[in-house]
């Protein structure tokens, strides 16, 4: 007897999110199409950040595909604009933060959706989560909703009458939410990368935004970050 | 005295349709920025079609993207699966076409709305058409609604309460209409160009769907297609 397990694409940035929501599909028994995109950001060690992670939830398949996002400008993560960086969560500026890409999750999850329609999948994971980025709109649950409606317009899954399904679970967990899931799940998060502005490419700067939700996420869930920070070691 | 024209994101490749739509924004006062997306298809032939299109429409920008489609795989036009010919347009293929590109329109409008944010846009418009492309799921009436519904909410635009305008204003024409409704308004079709498969990248086959299509709609018309090809010329 043959177990069928279904196709499942998933989002794998190589940030700590993206790791959870990989395991969490890993362990609802999807067989996992991983798929990196590489959006002209300035660290390729995120790239080698999602190869791990991919590899760790035994994917079937990883595609890294390359867009120069820097070609529309508008955002610290693709343009020479200085990633903002601050002491702590609450000193972290207020409203949609400069290193917000345009359109960025209706990009990837586009790119994903033709992936999943290539290998006949109907569920796409993505780690969008609206507690700590409740400053991007494309982060929002009434995004995600409007995104699986049009999936399932635009593609011959709809066509033939199936419903394309975007699973977000991270959505309405907190960071330290999402650390302790991952851990009960055996997610090591050594493989994961998060900063915005990693010292020599590496070392993480642990005053971004990104850095700071992350510290905070592990002080918060009892746990210990066990990637190395240039700036200080995090706390516990 | 000057002024304020409103921009806008035309989606430009190449093709009679697009060219048609990017002289229906111009005319409607739209300061146009183009946007061309090369997805590994085989003609380079079209980008060049797309310039001049760009330029024809006094673009203040035009926006040549680089994406590999092909990493997914899926389609004739961006795989080595044959383009299928047939001699007219009754004996084409029922049902989705293999050149259906996966999520190609969705992928298309998710790049534009980017650009869109980034050059402070509320308006693309993109040339699908329900008629002559019904198979194609991403061509439909439902399909451009709901994008318009995803883009308000995925963007500064619709967090800052403004909402985004998706046009397709060829949307219930047919390619007779197209050609007609362009031909009035000054459109050179010879700068176009439409040929799923050309010959020496040049010449158009005139037996691909995209050719026989133009060929009739030239014909209905009661035009003369501007372009060479290599297996007949246009009929009137």
């Amino acid at each position: 007897m043959s177990e069928q397990f279904q196709p499942a694409v998933v989002l794998v940035s190589g940030g700590l999110d993206s790791a959870t929501v990989a395991a969490i599909a890993a362990q609802r028994g999807f067989c996992i199409h991983a798929l990196t995109l590489q959006y002209g950001q300035r660290h390729a060690i995120e790239i080698e950040a999602a190869k791990r992670v991919a590899r760790a939830v035994g994917a079937a398949n990883h595609i890294v595909q390359s867009i120069d996002l820097r070609a529309f400008g508008g955002s610290a993560l693709t343009d020479d604009i200085e990633v903002p960086k601050s002491e702590s969560v609450e000193e972290m500026a207020a409203g949609i933060p400069v290193t917000y890409v345009p359109a960025r999750n209706t990009i990837f999850l586009s790119l994903a959706l033709a992936y999943a329609e290539v290998v006949g999948a109907f569920d796409i994971f993505i780690g969008v989560n609206a507690v700590d980025y409740s400053g991007y709109p494309d982060c929002r649950p009434a995004f995600i909703e409007a995104f699986e409606k049009l999936a399932t317009l635009a593609t011959k899954a709809g066509a033939g009458g199936r419903e394309m399904r975007i699973h977000a679970p991270l959505m309405t967990m907190s960071k330290a939410d999402i650390i302790r899931a991952g851990s009960r799940i055996g997610v090591d998060y050594s493989m994961t990368h998060s900063c915005y502005d990693p010292a020599e490419g590496v070392l993480s700067c642990g005053r971004c935004d990104s850095c700071l939700l992350r510290l905070k996420g592990f002080a918060d869930a009892g746990l210990t970050d066990p990637i190395p920070y240039k700036t200080r070691q995090p706390r516990r």
